[in-house]
């Protein structure tokens, strides 16, 4: 007998992630070609999910859903469109997880069945957790709704929701089977929700691409101003840096290293600090004032390139502080939250900081009183480059 | 902006399955090697969780295992080892794999931090499910103590727990980090937990392996009779041959071909039928010897070949019938069994059948009456050979 057998093999995985505008009106053949192409010998079943803020403003998608797949042989729509919360509160208690596992036995829905995602991130997060657990994996559809969820969460590989309020605590990594992308859906945010997803795709071009961040400084006026086709190419071009990322190295984070983390560490704290009430975006883009401020002070990044970043969050509408994340006395929220991600990460501690406008670099330490003296001047607005 | 981005990328796993006697003896160093030779820049922590039917003959195991640990300090056990029901029964609910979420918390266990399970196939499932979802996986550690789990579900991919009554309704594909088999777990095994799991064998061999059916034939009487050296073969071309399995082809079951499920339609039946009083190894015989019959009055297998099927069940000791697959008059339990199976695979069915001994041949379809032929033969213990 030999004392060891040695096992090795690989997994890969295939989506294509589609832009479109209205996937549901009956002449847009994506979803129907998409079906018609997959058929194999059974009809496959499909749930479709759907996030609650979404059905309140688009009050006629339901049945729009139902007069599409109507004439669709090659796929079996389940007559009970699921409505579920929308936001943090999905992922705050199982209890939708739940209603989903419970649907997939009661419709018989099995692993060459279909769940589709109709939602903001956390609904994409929620439903995408029960479809990878339920018989070890259903294939998931994400139509994501929100700018943060179209040009970031929603061609990800993560799902999950939280528990005894510590953020996707319980989860998985599982790729979906497609992504549809529809620009319509964007019209019903409202302004804070349209701008804070614009903090990732910021964040994205500070890591790896300054023409972006220069694209970005040169249309912030139209972003704000919620100009459809400038948005468009955001959220292209955003989730084109994600997904070359995630198949670039280690889609599934077994090391340390999650350089699509920038900012990331304090925006965790800020949000749960507040409930939930600051948005992930709102506070991705005070992470990354945070860090890039940080980036300034120990000598890494001109200040001058730091201002840039302050100003284009401040042209875009986004917030760069937060009173939450002032220090009271005892312990500094951003000195708890710090260890907190740490010990999150496990094994060492890797934080993404600026060398430039389009270059991140990696660190394993950050200096705590340097840390507070950023979060001082961003909180009294100093001008960087004075 | 173009309409499409078209993803793709491969996930690569490695692990290494080691056979051993005497995992926790302080002179073994198998384990300590694997963390030493694993140590990144923080110590990771470890927490063991034990089947209760292990600890219960195994009385000084815990003890013998912190005695292990204390002199390595590449690791950090974490005092509380915590002892789970073993069977079924830790499947049965999400009680157990909610006390492990909870301890996870708990004692602060990150993704580079180790679960190390202990006990049958039941504790390594819901054990391996728990490991998979909390903080979307952490590094889980598989020590088999059934010849079931030593030569066949402890070296896969798959885990989970039942839900209202359904098998593996909610679990992952994930692959461990490791997995130590060691032979003394088994003495402690009755006699029929010792026979059922030789059936996996039996069943990877007829697809897969003539010589290894010839040989199992060969030492059919040293293997009822417990011997050790035997034993260890049959789990070691077992797992070789299992493990050559998951690698070759579509390890997380993307389609619908199962080869490895041969003779596992009816087992599933009968042992929900039985409330899990008859063992999985037990109803995988009475499953083999129904397909092995089935292929034999199709015109597959030569039926004296399907009569060394039987003769082989009959010298270990492993039933071919039992009572509660007979007919009622109005539905057959195996009929209702095939429509159940057909309906978790989804697409398209897929059975595997016998053309010859150590060669299966799949089946996309199953004919009802002889199915039942099959079964009435076995029940009335027809030598088909006459
Ligand atoms: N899985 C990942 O990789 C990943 C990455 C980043 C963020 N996230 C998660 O995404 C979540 C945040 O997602 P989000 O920013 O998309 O917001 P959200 O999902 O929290 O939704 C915010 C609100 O907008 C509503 N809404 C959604 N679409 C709408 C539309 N088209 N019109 C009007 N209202 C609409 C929702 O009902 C909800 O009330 C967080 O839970 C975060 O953890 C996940
Ligand atoms: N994940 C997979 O790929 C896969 C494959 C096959 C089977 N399974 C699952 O494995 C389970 C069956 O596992 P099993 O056959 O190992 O039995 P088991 O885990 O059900 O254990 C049976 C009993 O033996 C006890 N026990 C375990 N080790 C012992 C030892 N060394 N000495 C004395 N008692 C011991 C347990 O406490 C339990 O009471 C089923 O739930 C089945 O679904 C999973
Ligand atoms: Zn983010
Ligand atoms: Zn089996």
């Amino acid at each position: 007998m030999k004392p060891i057998i040695k096992q090795q093999f690989s997994v890969t995985y295939r989506y294509d992630i589609h832009f479109t505008a209205g996937l549901f009106t009956p002449e847009n053949p994506l979803l129907g070609r998409f079906f018609s192409e997959r058929l194999e010998d059974a009809v496959p079943k499909l749930l479709v999910v759907l996030d609650e803020g979404v059905a309140k403003h688009h009050p006629i998608l339901a049945e729009r859903i139902h007069d599409y797949f109507r004439d669709k042989p090659a796929v079996d729509l389940i007559g009970e469109i699921m409505i579920v919360p929308g936001g943090e509160l999905i992922k705050n208690s199982r209890e939708n997880v739940d209603r989903i596992i419970e649907a997939v036995d009661r419709h018989g829905i099995d692993r060459h069945s279909y769940i589709m995602a109709i939602g903001g991130g956390a609904v994409l997060d929620a439903v995408g957790y029960a479809s990878a657990i339920a018989h070890r994996g259903i294939r998931h559809i994400r139509v994501p709704t929100t700018v943060l969820a179209q040009n970031d969460s929603g061609m990800g590989v993560k799902n999950g929701i939280n528990y005894s309020g510590k953020k996707n605590f319980v989860g998985t990594f599982s790729p979906p089977v497609a992504v549809f992308n529809d620009n319509l859906f964007l019209l019903t945010l409202n302004d804070r929700a349209w701008a804070s997803g614009i903090s990732e795709a910021v964040k994205v071009a500070l890591i790896k691409d300054a023409a972006f961040f220069e694209w970005i400084e040169a249309h912030a006026d139209r972003l704000r101003r919620r100009d459809s086709d400038v948005m468009d190419y955001l959220i292209f071009r955003c989730a084109e840096l994600h997904l070359q990322h995630i198949a670039g190295a280690d889609p599934f984070e077994f090391g340390s290293s999650r350089p699509l983390d920038f900012g990331h560490w304090s925006a965790h704290k800020l949000e749960q600090l507040s409930g939930f009430e600051v948005l992930h975006g709102e506070a991705v883009a005070i992470g990354i004032a945070l860090d890039t401020v940080y980036s300034a002070i120990t000598d890494r990044l001109h200040p001058g390139d730091a201002q840039r970043v302050l100003t284009l969050f401040q042209k875009l509408g986004l917030p760069i502080f937060h009173p939450l994340l002032e220090g009271n006395g005892t312990t500094h929220p951003l000195l708890t939250g710090l260890e907190e991600f740490r010990e999150h990460l496990g094994g060492r501690l890797t934080i993404m900081l600026l060398q430039g406008i389009g270059r991140g670099v990696e660190v394993h330490e950050l200096d705590k009183e340097r840390v507070l003296r950023a979060a001082a001047a961003l909180q009294e607005g100093v001008n960087l480059v004075s």
